[in-house]
């Protein structure tokens, strides 16, 4: 069933369809994380509906936002988000697997890379390839190692690569980083509740960086009350 | 100046130096945090004064727990600890240093290691090897790829290497353990305070187990109101 949301931010609006993956708050969190630099160009690894590049777009100064996705379906939501946005200036999209991004950008073209990619990892058994909230979910086409390959191809010495995952994905994400010459500098874990386990984590690596990494401050979602946390608030709010 | 400490724990008692370096809550949380099995054998790198292995000691069911430490004054208080606590059962150190392990230990002969290291990265300029505490800050002597390699020289398939660091070092202890096959399977991240970034990290991995890592939930140290909170309080009170 397709339906409009609303992102709160300067008016922007998405096309969504809950028969495919929905965009939830990791979203949110990661394109609230990145950094991007003024007039960089960003593309955004696994966009599916496109929410970070929208995000990115009423959020920063890109000069340039991209967006590959290899499901027709949700390329075709993204695209139609672009002009009910009026974004086409500094959005755009690309239907096919990130894995070919050569066919698209020079080599250390990019000022930042992010990507919110499958979560769950390997060979789940039988899954169906028209499954489309499968790929989504799952390492089907493209695994954490493929996403910091592509992402070093595409980044510029200094760039920055952000990601958001599971946090028991952490090692996989770090050593996956340092094969590919991207530094881990930031990484910030995101729990329901202060006091539980973080179930998700934000990683920012810098290409060609020296090492030197800051664990930050939690970012909590929930108060002990069940409310949104000031913090997680202000996100929604499109504040930086 | 020397002084004798309690533990907290079985009335074990510890001789310190305060011209040296001197135990703190790392050692407390890393003895809390390593997974020590009924009848394994120890060792704990960069001992110290012998800290971590009398409070092993005192909580587990180890058969052995060996110390090394390359500092003779060092060594010379711990040595003394032993005699004060009637301990030479199950306790006892060796003076030397840690990358001499093999004098003294078969390969893959070792349940547990701990290790609480220097956290200070690299060469710091000029420091005198005179320096006591110098020594236990700084990698002068031996550094975190250096203790996961000898721990991985050390440790039977299957058995537990646990350690306290600086959480800026996570990347660096993450992928040295996976260069020597030692899976980090639990980190915890220690806070002062519970909203804070934390400042340091506990660490375990298993040799050769697969992957799965679990990220748990923070210890907070302190409460708001500056006194501690009742998990770090149970800790000094000897309970597990």
């Amino acid at each position: 069933m397709e339906r409009i949301d609303d992102l709160g931010v300067n008016n922007l609006k998405l096309i969504q369809n809950s028969d495919y993956f929905c965009f939830g708050t990791d979203a949110v969190l990661l394109a609230n994380f990145a950094t991007v630099k003024p007039n960089s160009s960003v593309v955004d690894l696994c966009t599916g509906n496109g929410i970070i590049p929208f995000l990115l777009y009423g959020k920063t100064n890109a000069k340039k936002i991209t967006g590959i996705e290899i499901q027709k379906e949700n390329y075709s939501l993204a695209k139609r988000s672009v002009e009910l946005n009026n974004a086409s200036d500094r959005v755009n999209f690309i239907l096919d697997d990130a894995k070919n991004i050569e066919n698209y950008f020079e080599r250390e073209s990019v000022g930042t890379v992010t990507c919110n990619p499958p979560y769950m990892e390997g060979n789940w058994g039988f899954i169906s390839p028209n499954d489309l909230k499968a790929i989504a979910r799952h390492e089907l086409y493209i695994n954490i190692d493929d996403v910091v390959c592509i992402s070093a191809y595409l980044l510029k010495f200094g760039g920055y690569l952000s990601l958001i995952h599971k946090s028991d994905r952490l090692c996989d994400i770090i050593c996956a980083m340092r094969k590919y010459n991207i530094e881990p500098k930031r990484i910030r874990f995101v729990h329901s509740h202060i006091f539980d386990a973080p179930k998700l984590v934000l990683v920012e690596g810098i290409k060609g960086a020296k090492k030197s990494l800051k664990i930050l401050n939690p970012l909590c979602i929930y108060n002990d009350d069940g409310t949104y946390t000031d913090e997680v608030k202000k996100l929604y709010d499109g504040e930086k």
